[in-house]
């Protein structure tokens, strides 16, 4: 049991209205950036860049153009959930110490991505895992980090110079919190329960589903059905070569 | 600083040949699946599955798959890459305790996930941001994993009956390991070397980098060139509400 690590996993949230705006330490900076880039990514090509934002007129024209997606969005929603979102608070930008944008840059290590031939969206699953090691990197040093998610790549392209070929994935908020939430603001707000786990577990094949999933796939339980192999019991069949 | 958790970071690997093959914990196992599934999503939808694939005629059949993207993908190489890759494993489908599959189903929470309208991928970042958690939480336990990209989808959609509709992310085979390689496997084989961080940092545009860029997005360097606000020295401007 390493409760450090498993304290910074459930301790993470996507911050909104808790970001404090002090100065960032550059020394917390550099490790959660370094974090990012010591994530996994397919044929080891990481293809990922950080645009840190710090610039206000930047972030203000980006501000803005977040609240005229929060209206597109919430003129597609009737009744109970348009009033419940109403009061949700979708971004932190202008309160955060900082915003850092992800982008995918498909043409890094290319031609012959190992990896990559036969799912090309590897290299874009890749970026996800460095968002996520900054994520948790942040909580990790006290931070928060918040996912702004409402804008358009092509505004987002434009207001950074980022070239034709290179995908905006993602624009972070990040840098000390007063706190973080112990309930994701989304569940606080009655928009939407957290699932359990149980119900999204399923055990060799898509429809088999249950409560003993997790159990008969730990005991190997169905590693012996194997054609042509002799049937065994008792212990899983570990010794395949 | 909180090395445990940089440790988790720094010392996970893509595993393909070490894994011991060992039966899994049970409650190790549901730590590491529980991890992931406490990961954000987009309008905490929580849009991932978990099919555990202990079968062995399941395996056996996704493995021979395997070797054939294999074959494809190394008939696309030439003189020394090609040399390179024949030396490099690949996946641990056969040897390591057990493969998780994870799934993206676009449809839970839909219509109106909050986070989604301007971009329709944010679900399927939401699905790697649970595989990476599994990852940690994985090197955290003193397992391995390692992640299996060389199939197409149509074929592991049919293998394991999983639904149109709903998109397989990563085949990822988990459990105890012998040992943790130092260095990536592909750096190790020569195929490619890491970066390092500084060429992949931006400072507000994508055409400003540098060696400074970093001490001045957290000196806030730039912060005070808002257009129509007094510009200021010395701190920087952490007032804007």
């Amino acid at each position: 049991m390493l409760p450090g690590f498993y304290d910074v996993i459930h301790r993470r949230r996507d911050v909104r209205a808790e970001f404090s705006g002090e100065p960032v330490d550059e020394e917390v900076l550099l490790r959660v950036l370094d974090a990012a880039h010591s994530a996994p990514s397919v044929g080891l090509s990481q293809p990922w860049d950080f645009i840190l934002v710090s610039d206000e007129t930047v972030r203000r024209a980006f501000w803005a153009h977040v609240q005229e997606e929060r209206s597109e969005f919430a003129a597609s929603l009737e009744g109970e959930r348009a009033e419940r979102f109403a009061g949700i608070k979708i971004d932190g930008i202008l309160e955060a110490s900082l915003s850092v944008v992800v982008t995918y840059d498909p043409a890094r290590g290319a031609p012959g991505v190992l990896g990559r031939h036969a799912i090309a969206d590897a290299g874009l699953y890749s970026v996800c895992l460095a968002i996520e090691n900054m994520w948790l990197a942040c909580t990790a040093e006290g931070w928060g980090m918040g996912w702004v998610s409402f804008y358009r790549e092509s505004f987002l392209r434009e207001l950074l110079g980022i070239p034709d070929g290179i995908r905006p994935v993602a624009w972070l908020c990040v840098g000390p919190v007063t706190a973080l939430q112990e309930t994701p603001d989304l569940e606080r707000h009655g928009w939407r329960s957290r699932l359990p786990l149980e119900p999204v577990l399923h055990l060799d094949n898509w429809a088999r589903t249950g409560p003993d999933a997790l159990a008969l796939a730990a005991r190997g339980a169905t590693r012996t059905t194997a054609v042509g192999a002799p049937a065994r019991s008792g212990a899983p069949d570990t010794t395949e070569e």
